[in-house]
């Protein structure tokens, strides 16, 4: 067997290929303290033991997006080491907490495969899981991926596309479990926003901004174990003529950290369901964000509601300067200070 | 309820206004290695857990300016998001240790409120306290901090301007229990210098010095969830003709470090008695400092005693080049360079 | 006793001379966490506890080279505050895993002393040794450095030489218990090459890349509380027409990270034979890497083997453009591009 590493390209996916990937990952408070690090996540749940024990959880659950990108980089070497972009999120379920000292296991199912028209390249698309230790998933998620072929000459078989909704439809967004413990979230935020009060259709502009540096969003990627070149090898970008491209999940971190102001009771995202990174981002930028509430989500029974949200960020601008397109227009439908276009559902508790 | 979250405005504090603010914080040993990677420290209570049982800790203690920054990043949303300057210090007092796994509670008292003569802006006096999990007091401070009006002609109240002491006093200062075991350091440093052996009026020129960068002041600052603009907007600050400021609380955080080197067998800070960011300092600036011992306090039956010290940080120059002003003179009265002038008091073991 | 603190010189140290350094350093999570992210390392054993467990370990242990580099960190203030350069290692073995919670206390012994021609500075060599907090040794190395003498007419004794081995011979290589489980590795990494599948003089050239950052390396070193002043003092190396140089421990760190790919089922380090830093590293440089199987080793009746591995490092080049010269070759003997020339022993699972 050689040993030359090289990554997967194009024509060695195989419909229904499933790959189990190196390495599973152990969390702990160190990750989680240079999550805060590199993001300023203020996230309610993730700040204290004492708001996490009174809002009804055991521990402090670790973020979303920590898991979330963990998870992703663990695919990195298996799926995108020879991407050309990575071109969208579909069905991103967040399905149970992981908590410091949780081990996350992913494995990947290739679910498409579609060879581009000029033969250079194609787009895969994969169903990724990540299992905790006892064996129950934690989050599940497809992508799409544009991806280099090796030999341009090789024979590909037929597309297929996977169906996706634009939507993560009501009856498959997870049901967390939350006690009535939840709504003293708000004496903990000192803000007495819930679900009750967020209108569809309501936009709100963070008033943060972050500069993003170089070793910010190294050492984030390296966090996570994500080892895609073109964040870190910045000899054969300038050869190329560019520049170390900044991970975008790393992009999704900082906007969702400033989404705090405005979202301050927020207790867990639960899914997303559909993002674009519109533009690349650098370092030296500043990202600013805002959103949009798309839907609200009712469960009857239920001492939360959901809301789905778009969150854009912009480059070098102030977050009350984003234009939210129709929603029927592409994502892609940005101008060039764009850089992420993301549609998630986020859990909030209601008023009584 | 809008969702603005612009800040408090000078005409939005009220004299007596009580603050709790969002949202508690647990440390742990992830934020513990974060600090020592952001600023070098090498304070022996914070480096081996062998260490603190030995000088009798039941555990490795936090850093107190860990502490201090975390506690202080607290009160900036509600304090200080709109400040033009943060003026001073007084009466901070470490009242007890904090361990990992501990949860802060950080509030504030609006306890003086003056009106600047051009209408545009005030000076808010604030008495902030943090308390742990068992409701016991950690840290209290005092500082004031300039902060912009919204509307310049709104009405203000006659001015209060609380009594402050320019140094703690020795019945307010915080008496932590040390035990016998804590001479011991001397041999965990291979240093001997102890109480006994710093004079008043000795100076020392402490013999590092450290190149900041932008990653590492914007990890620490977000670290302690700090979110002043100032620190993390590159393009705002860049619009406005300038750059992003360091956190002043790192800046001291990187003296303290420095000063290791001289000061080997300090136990813990009890308070600082003033201090003030004499200029701003930016990424790039290389930080040096010197220490004066201003005074020796001797507690009679106590193990330990008291040192206060002056200490003073200069950027792109020696140590050896800092001057000491008269005591009597301004804190102010510092040539560009000095970036640091604080008045603290460390607790140091005495000789038999 | 003055409070100067400047290091020793070459004149300051004697032949037998033993140096306790200052002061124990505890580990954790924390730092394992700091340090996956800024090398980016995925070694097995480090990357989760179910890992480790099913691999016969108690728990997950820290990595090999984030202990060497806090032991190597703790002797910098007494061994090589003053140092021009550090020369060479030679047998370095890493004898013990260190976990989470223990102790490292450090101890070096003066074992040869040789005047330069010039008379401005000698060599140091010493022999290191890290103890953790039950007394038992986890690590040892030797170490050569050129230390400035402080006065060029002091008188020096007669030169004193140590005897190195080139390499760590056999018998003196430590040996760790493994059990069964360690081939299990193999299926976590996806990656079926064991020890019997690498054959002397087999090159591999590592397909990763990294860009090195100011405040990465900058991190890093503290976080090793090494206090070199050519890493941190930006200030003074413009003065002296440079820049600050990158802790060539952390060039290590780097190369090893980049190493996984390759050697996916490597097990801990056993031993660093010798190595040297050819030419310094700064921050912007792109680091690459190739590594060359040198030699094959074998205990008979274990379920592991090992094998001794040269390491090249290269900036601003790839991995296939570097040049091993022959075995004989001074490591010095490499164009300017080439930064790290490391000669080191692996444990990896065999097959049954």
């Amino acid at each position: 067997m050689g040993k030359e590493r090289a990554g997967n390209y194009f024509e060695d996916f195989r419909l229904g290929m499933k790959i189990r990937h190196a390495t599973p990952r152990t969390l702990t408070e160190g990750d989680r303290s240079l999550y805060i690090g590199l993001t300023g996540s203020r996230a309610v749940l993730g700040t204290a033991e004492t708001n996490a024990q009174q809002l009804g959880f055991e521990r402090r659950p670790l973020e979303d997006l920590l898991v979330f990108n963990t998870a992703f980089g663990k695919t990195v070497p298996d799926i995108s080491l020879n991407a050309v972009a990575n071109l969208g999120y579909a069905d991103v379920r967040f399905i149970a907490d992981v908590y410091p000292g949780d081990t996350l296991a992913v494995t990947s199912e290739v679910i498409g495969l579609k060879e581009n028209s000029n033969r250079k390249s194609g787009v895969v698309y994969v169903r990724s899981t990540a299992e905790n230790q006892h064996g129950s998933e934690v989050l599940t998620w497809i992508r799409w991926v544009m991806v280099h072929k090796r030999d341009h000459s090789a024979a590909c078989t037929a597309p297929v596309v996977p169906a996706m909704d634009a939507v993560v439809p009501l009856e498959r967004l997870p049901r967390r479990r939350y006690t009535m413990g939840v709504r003293d979230i708000t004496a903990m935020t000192g803000v007495t926003d819930m679900w009750d009060d967020y209108a569809i259709g309501e936009r709100i502009d963070h008033p943060g901004a972050m500069t993003l540096n170089d070793s910010d969003h190294s050492i984030a990627t390296r966090l996570y174990q994500n080892t895609a070149r073109t964040h870190f090898n910045g000899f054969a970008m300038a050869a190329a003529g560019g520049r170390r491209l900044v991970y975008g999940g790393h992009v999704i971190s900082l906007c969702k950290a400033l989404a705090y102001d405005g979202f301050e009771n927020s207790l867990s995202i639960i899914a997303i369901n559909g993002g674009s990174h519109v533009n690349p981002t650098f370092a030296g930028d500043t990202i600013a964000c805002a959103t949009m509430v798309l839907d609200k989500i009712e469960w009857g029974d239920s001492q939360v509601g959901g809301l789905r949200l778009r969150m854009i960020g912009i480059k070098d601008a102030s977050a009350a300067s984003i234009v939210f397109p129709d929603v029927g227009q592409s994502r892609q439908a940005h101008p060039s200070n764009v850089v992420l276009d993301l549609d998630y559902t986020i859990v909030i508790p209601r008023k009584l």
